[in-house]
């Protein structure tokens, strides 16, 4: 399934809106171009109608937001929704500021967001609409586990069916889940929360699968969390067999994204459906 | 020739102001100082005044413009006219929105632009003064080929003569032309294409050195387009050997740059003159 | 004593808010990381107070600076003075133009800033509340070297008295003073001028580990110095080992970073107290 999906992705070579933070945009448009997309930043309320007519999807990402991008961010996402375009939305550090959070749920009402993704403490915060995050990474008290996972697969899909949107929780252990199905993938490493922007480029990868694959985008979420784990494995293996630190990760993952074929997907990915 | 030219940027190491968007900026500075030049990126209007007197060339990048930059763009540019600094313009996405479209419009009817970069697409647009563009990558349609090569030619010296500018489209060929004489360059490699920036990188190697070869722009923009060309089929090599990815290219693109030299670029040269 | 200094950084893993410029954004926040902290990268002045407020320190960088970021500086300063965070001022480009020298001497004046790091242009400029570099690269004229060394750390020494501000010189020596006391420090190499950013990085990771150790800024600003003086020498070391350029020292540089350890910033730092 997860091999039609990325192929999609590769004949359709879809345009994928994104607007995002300053910090790690390179490494997002680098990684939509690497999976087979392409990416068009733009962020000025004049042109982001007219900029996301062109494209087939639109990633919203709330790192580095300010007063003039979130208009257009609102702007962009009714027109996305005009159009029948997947939108996603990163709700980067919701919780650890009123403007975060507020901006994250004020999307939430007056967009329809088909994709949330962010790590736990983000995801709760938007849950419970209240603050609770420490910064940009997920509190160790809300990090999905083992113990946690069932009660964790469940909120996500009550979620999901409150919202319309598909949760996407980022962490150790991954869930993908709609109202009634969850993917519970367990790719990836730890050091990819040891280099800036790794959610980030998900968010743009599942943008780029989604813009390719409208009418199936539980699994094109999915897919796309299966990718970034699998390419982490990957970057990670080359690091250590090479004695490199976290900029060489960062090379060897986007790298990997670019060489990632359904065979290889298939055969790494660890997934259970709960 | 172009030993000269490239010989002149290490020796002079001059400064060069750009003005440029968020995606691609850290590459394009890197690019600048690997080409021998220093960078200063600034975008305040209470600013850039006297930045771009300090420097010895503008660039203006069009990619991730806004409300505040336009206005900054034009004053940069009407100071770098006035003390005589070349100004290279690349019109990231003209006519892909009526903003960019009008605003390199504008830039072109208020400031003297000595040199312009930009796709097949990009360049039409500038030239018929309306959109046409699907988002920021150049149309098939629109793309220079063996079989439109003379009349493409012929429509850059036309749009040469009109704007006064050097115009310089870049694709599977290169076009870099005055009013009267054309260099036709075939090198790189379609990879290129697949990282971002390539073509901002490019502008920013045309500001460089431009900035050291005032009285010889033709023959500088046409340096620079070779030097990308060649850094893009050293960093394919390099690439292909050692089973890597587009996020490898890119580093080995930069490496490229800084490694270039006189002979180097004799060599491996392709270039014809129409 | 660096040991324990680098110790507390792993081991505390604090929080460093930046407001930083677009050019190297992504390699601060890779470099914060790498060397044990956490960064959060936020410049709205609706949101910098409570983001300060979950950090552990603050990171003023005045690279690309505008009318709105400066005010959510001054903002930002403020609240973590009230803190009582540390807060490190990069005055990168101060003497370039009024608006940096202007920002940078009223960010003084309403902030109390705990560590001012730049070039000796830069420092001099704000010592003299006056413009005269060129560009954001220090002036040859200003450098210090080994013969105007002794003049340089006095001068550091007085500025650091009139700013009660830790006062760090950056170039091929560098100088760390406090108003009694100096460590001048020779680690590095000339490569790290040739990419953008290497200013900007130690600035982060001083950030870092200041919050790690509030009570000791002067050795934990000597630390930052040593480190990433020794990281440029291990990544110049790769580079020329392996005929690359200076993309692939800006990784190496990163990496080193990441692999820092206590036993190796001993035996590396070369190190003379004035």
């Amino acid at each position: 399934m997860f091999e039609t999906i990325l192929e999609n992705v590769k004949a359709k070579a879809p345009f994928v809106h994104s607007i995002t933070n300053y910090v790690t945009v390179n490494d997002c448009a680098n990684m939509i171009l690497a999976c087979g997309a392409s990416p068009i930043m733009a962020d000025d309320i004049r042109e982001v109608e007219e900029i996301t007519s062109l494209c087939n999807s639109l990633v919203i990402n709330l790192g580095t937001l300010n007063e003039r991008t979130v208009e257009a961010m609102v702007a962009a996402g009714k027109k996305a929704n005009e159009l029948g375009h997947p939108v996603i939305l990163d709700p980067v550090g919701a919780g650890a500021s009123q403007l975060r959070t507020k901006t994250a749920l004020r999307l939430l009402q007056e967009v329809e967001v088909d994709v949330i993704r962010g790590n736990a403490s983000e995801i709760k915060c938007i849950s419970k609409g209240t603050a609770s995050t420490k910064g940009v990474d997920a509190d160790q008290a809300d990090k999905v586990t083992e113990d946690n996972l069932e009660a964790a697969v469940k909120a996500a899909k009550q979620l999901a069916g409150r919202t319309k949107a598909i949760i996407v929780i980022t962490g150790v252990i991954d869930i993908v889940a709609d109202a009634t199905k969850a993917y519970v993938l367990r790719n990836g490493t730890p050091v990819m929360s040891r280099i800036t922007g790794t959610g980030c480029m998900l968010s743009a990868v599942i943008g780029s699968i989604c813009a390719a694959n409208p009418d199936n985008l539980l699994e094109a979420a999915a897919a796309g969390v299966a990718m970034m784990g699998i390419c982490g494995e990957q970057a990670y293996e080359k690091m250590t067999a090479r004695q490199e630190g976290t900029a060489s990760f960062r090379v060897h993952l986007i790298d990997a994204m670019g060489c990632m074929d359904g065979e290889r997907l298939n055969q790494a990915v660890r997934l259970e459906v709960m």
